[in-house]
């Protein structure tokens, strides 16, 4: 049956795409069964106990909305964060918050598309927003599998952008700037660039890799999203924070589902801010795992690429095909990776940390499908 | 701290408030303990036991996204209301979908702002995602307490809108309108005009006021919107789902946030939608609900309105200031309920259905506060 005839003209003009096939969609489409789930950078050390017993405390309660100003939410992170309630929104994931963002500074109605800096490679669903909110995508390509900062400014200045995203660390490279470079490059845009520093991966990156929340929390054009997701390993809770400052948090009030929260994953985020010695625990066993995956890769004559995130990229020295080819068969024998999108970046493969029966079921089947290759 | 400064004009003209202030967000104002929760048409009697427990078993599979395109609960949603998956849609809760259709229908850059219909008090978070994308609200009385079909039909063609909301039943109200005079409305409208069918309350409304699937499935102008929030008792969850052909349920693919549905909330719609006993069982409850509720009304001289959904609205013969001020009064003795917001409306309480020591509370404050006023 047809569509409605009367969406708008940038409606009509989308595809019907979705930014990431998931996991369960490659199993129905080619009859593989996942046994290792280290390919789209979920955290297969899970959440913490503690976390788990506060969500199932709180499925008794869900028959009512969670609070729509996330106040417990709000202090709980204000404190973990030392900064107050007021510098913070709080969103359906990260994704969620990118949405709004872009939607907040990107005018379908301007004359001529809004132009949006990202990374040539950089994260497909931040573009996918910008897409879809009749933006212009500017990109500039990694250097060195980095991001280009000096890049990204230039862009920036030539096309008086108004918005630029950079991860750090980044995906799907893993790779990262201290933070004095960062604060360097937020400092140097115009006032009137609203920067997204996406730091979904900061608590496995080194500690000289993210800026004090002091060094930015004054800046209405930067906001810094986190989240739940990985870290915490709460994926599929959807608990993802802006930090900024006031005048621009409070913006995300004007159009965010303000009942979009689950009450349970509030619960489990508020209870894993609690749990310091847990994520600890974690990161150490994220960072290990990223050690393993890089011997796995060198034992098989692949380049692991460094990482502050809870994934490896893995230079497999050839071109996007036989990437793709090592994707596909390892899938094969039920490991589901993925890998880069784009040139030349998608010469690499990108693994999810995992536990160590992951990790076995990798460095059985990566030499079986490489021979056959 | 002051906010960015190159927000576009449309964000610049929005306030920044929530469509409705929370139970916790009124006891941390007013230092009243909410005891009786009966405010905001939460379900009270909860979730089946069967959700409760797939919700706690798919908590420590958190760790991992939700299948992005929902395939399961598509699948279950389908069967249970026999269409195909493809002419559904999937949302964190209805609110998210609401803001969806907007956006796929109301363009910022038409040239002028474009009109969209509601009944003048009619569901707030649908004109919260009217103004946010620019549009420009038409409104038309309710006619005895009921939203105007013929009104609203006559709005549409003097506009030439290209969106309508009509809930079956209605929200503040309680009121509804039999499956026919619904089909008839939908059929009425230029193919140009898309119809939101909210039929969040359906499942607690009589059969006959309910058009069936098929009456409908195949119009490309009606989408038919529906919540485990009320009935299923999991408003904490975040599940709404839109019913619609299969060409405009592919639009909503184009923006949506694919990775958005909290996977433990997944699980438990798919749950409730095979536990038919117990949402038969929590039907019976909330009529029963709905009697005590009139009952109390009549004992202290309100004449509660007929009711198809899981709250009732209460005529308290006076106008807003006396509502209001049993709204408060009863908040002081712990109970929370809310008003509708709009005239002739706000002569009105509306009070949700819920269990018995809810509904004790209520009866003890009730006459305690209309003494005082």
């Amino acid at each position: 049956m047809p569509a409605f005839s009367r969406f708008t003209p940038l409606i009509n003009s989308l595809p019907s795409t979705v930014p990431f096939v998931g996991p369960e969609a490659l199993e129905r489409k080619s009859g593989a069964v996942v046994k290792a789930r280290i390919g789209a950078n979920e955290n297969g050390f899970g959440p913490a106990p503690s976390v788990i017993a506060a969500m199932t405390e709180a499925a008794t309660g869900i028959w009512k909305y969670a609070d729509p100003e996330n106040f417990d939410l709000k202090a709980a992170l204000a404190a973990h964060l030392n900064c107050k309630p007021e510098n913070l929104a709080i969103g359906e994931g990260v994704d969620s918050l990118l949405g709004q963002i872009v939607r907040l500074v990107i005018d379908p109605a301007a004359a001529t598309p809004m132009p949006v800096v990202n990374s040539f490679g950089g994260y497909p669903t931040f573009n996918f927003h910008v897409a879809g909110f009749g933006g212009r995508l500017v990109t500039t390509p990694y250097v060195n599998d980095r991001e280009d900062l000096n890049g990204l400014l230039d862009a920036v200045r030539r096309e008086n952008a108004p918005l630029v995203y950079f991860a750090n660390p980044d995906n799907p490279m893993g790779s990262w700037w201290e933070a004095d470079e960062v604060v360097a490059f937020a400092k140097a845009l115009p006032e009137t660039t609203l920067l997204v520093l996406d730091e979904a991966y900061c608590e496995t990156a080194p500690a000289s890799s993210t800026p004090s929340i002091e060094a930015l929390i004054d800046m209405p054009n930067v906001i810094r999203t986190r989240t739940f997701s990985k870290a915490y390993g709460m994926a599929g809770a959807r608990v993802g924070y802006a930090i900024t400052t006031e005048g621009t948090a409070k913006a995300f009030d004007k159009i965010r589902n303000h009942f979009g929260m689950n009450r349970i994953a509030v619960a489990g985020a508020i209870a894993a801010l609690k749990d310091k010695a847990y994520l600890k625990q974690v990161v150490g066993n994220i960072k290990a795992s990223r050690e393993r995956i890089g011997a796995i890769a060198a034992a098989n004559g692949l380049k692991a690429l460094p990482s502050a995130t809870n994934f490896v990229a893995i230079d497999c020295g050839r071109d996007a095909a036989y990437a793709r080819a090592i994707v596909d068969g390892l899938l094969g024998h039920g490991v589901f990776i993925r890998m880069p999108g784009v040139e030349p970046l998608n010469r690499c493969i990108r693994i999810s940390a995992g536990k160590e029966p992951d990790m076995a079921l990798l460095e059985a089947a990566l030499p079986q499908v490489l021979k056959s290759l």
